[in-house]
């Protein structure tokens, strides 16, 4: 009779390799039932994996490190959690769990992972929140920690050499005024946070180019309202923007777009049309009938475990990537989607009489045009 | 030269004792520039910390478990993200880290914590979202595994000995039933989830409390219907609860208060009037200017990761703890807080200009009745 081998037990018992590996490296994955039946089978079989993979398993500690950081705000904050919860999911079927932890800058969170990988506590690590000038891939880099990041290396996209994906903000606002002004508005406006290179200048950047492209705006600046996140000034930024001629708006955030959303709703003169597209598709913009755009956190939380976990346990796994556009040597830019909607449930009469059913927004009605 | 001890080297860097501790078993939390100088004066000094604090000090992993519920609704969901990052952050100050996993159900919850304990992987659990006849106590008691548990023994309250935390529910739906009475409302609705033991009864129970001791109504059933969670249920349930002659509601979540409030909102003869109070305080309530009631998860998430370290470490740490009524032997029930508020930023004016500014709502405007 031959060695067992993991194979050789899989087909004995009718279960897959896959199984066998789990029972013997994540017990937690298999069904206790199924658990105990493929450990009295490999006991009776006298199978024993080799000592270099007890070895090499013992060394890993099926971990992958992720700062958690401060909930800044309850409403765009839910597209971390979404983040996590994919994360720790995408883990778990790949045998690995999640550990968190918190830090007060870069530094620390460099420190902390320096000091879970010196006690073995972790495999690899999750960046999130890149900046421009982020110390952090770096650091790991030289060090020989393993890691992803979600979030691009702002400036060095091009050069970087390590995994990341993000995902394409400016493509989404870019669409979004597309939309708008498709739909004849000519004066659409945005809304921004503060000036400085990253997520706010790269969402800005889509709606300057549709509008100076598509309406021929020399100076966008002109339809542009800079301000720290928050619904209202989400409404300060649209009053004013209402007072230098705009007819529609685009939001760096839902935050802001909430906001704009009541400035709109609150004008008798606007005839209840609520020309205003936000960012994120929070449950903030899904509950009161708010279009927004939609970032693919769960298939970024996905696409970066899977490739991190893989090249950690040399082990491919389950293949099916989402489908992103390749950036430099290892980085993936992902699409986002625009979500166009009509108020939720039941808007007021007056708003819903104003609008028309319109195919382009599945059964909501939003989004008509005062004129044009 | 007397032998060196913590004492005596805190007082020679002039740092507290803690700190010297951190530096030896929790680096991570010393801020690195103080962590050198303090290594540094450990290897001058000559202290070792003795082999029984060192064995000690291995067998701790010094994380705690806890299991991820996948994200069930975008707007309730937020009120356990805000226990993780409460958990997240309580654990990090007391030198623990988190670290999570997911489970098809509470077998399979029990099996991944006694397969992490097994490892030497965690030192303690969490658990949430209890139910009736929950067997994870039980089991993890008789595994001799340390817990504490965000959510009730139901039913067991009294005689239960594990550690719990819980908010009460039912003082938070007599206290927003009570405040509509107040407020001259007389057939107060409610809207409810199905019929079953736990927190949906527990929240339903405080509303008809009230109701019978105030209004003087046998039979609440009449102002009640019971629904799946969700906007659209929430805005039929209203539709039927005003059919019946209801002139306020209260909620057992933010899903139903929010559609709860297009309904009322879209209602001409209701004068825009929104007596409407959901439950969970949630990101779509403080946007939409819902009335709700806070659950204090962060206090719930302090005091159960405080005693669940201290224990296990048999250190006390900061007694500074929420105030909280004790339950049974080891159980802590805290109060929720109504929060009062009016339609976020700019409201339409047609709902303004029949609202009174009210010095109970802050600077807010709601509630007020329509008749009595």
């Amino acid at each position: 009779m031959s060695r067992p081998t993991l194979v050789s037990l899989a087909r004995e018992l009718g279960v897959s390799r896959q199984t066998v590996s789990n029972v013997l490296n994540a017990p937690h994955l298999v069904r206790p039932s199924t658990r105990q039946r493929v450990q009295e089978a490999i006991e009776r079989s006298g199978y024993r994996p080799s000592a270099v993979a007890q070895a090499l398993r013992r060394k890993k500690s099926s971990t992958i490190a992720m700062r958690m950081y401060p909930t800044s705000d309850g409403i765009n904050g839910a597209v971390m959690d979404r983040f996590l919860h994919r994360v720790v999911e995408q883990a778990e079927s790949m045998g690995h769990r999640v550990v968190l932890f918190t830090a007060a800058d870069d530094r620390a969170e460099i420190g902390a992972l320096r000091d879970l990988i010196d006690r073995d506590s972790i495999d690899a690590c999750l960046l999130t929140s890149t900046t421009a000038g982020d110390p952090r891939p770096a650091e790991l880099g030289a060090a020989g920690i393993a890691f992803g990041a979600f979030g691009r290396p702002w400036g060095e996209e091009d050069t970087a050499s390590h995994l990341w994906a993000d995902v394409d903000g400016r493509a989404g606002t870019r669409a979004a005024t597309e939309h708008l002004i498709d739909r004849g508005y000519r004066r659409v406006g945005f809304i921004g946070w503060p000036d400085g290179p990253g997520v706010g200048q790269d969402r800005l950047q889509g709606w300057a180019d549709i509008v100076r492209e598509r309406l021929g705006v020399d100076d966008p600046d002109e339809w542009l309202v800079r301000s720290d996140d928050g619904i209202v000034q989400g409404s300060a930024a649209a009053t004013e923007l209402l007072r230098r001629g705009c007819d529609a708006l685009v939001c760096t955030s839902d935050s802001f777009a909430t906001g704009a959303f009541d400035v709109f709703r609150g004008r008798p003169d606007l005839d209840g049309v609520l020309p205003i597209i936000g960012f994120d598709d929070t449950p903030v913009a899904r509950a009161i009938g708010l279009s927004s755009i939609t970032q693919p956190v769960e298939a970024a939380a996905t696409l970066l475990v899977h490739r991190l976990v893989a090249r950690a346990t040399g082990d491919d796994g389950d293949t099916s990537m989402p489908t992103c556009r390749p950036v430099g040597s290892d980085g993936h830019l992902l699409a986002p989607v625009l979500q166009l909607r009509a108020l939720a449930a039941a808007p007021a009469p007056a708003l819903l009489s104003r609008a028309r059913p319109d195919g382009d927004v599945g059964s909501g009605r939003l989004l008509e045009p005062t004129g044009g």
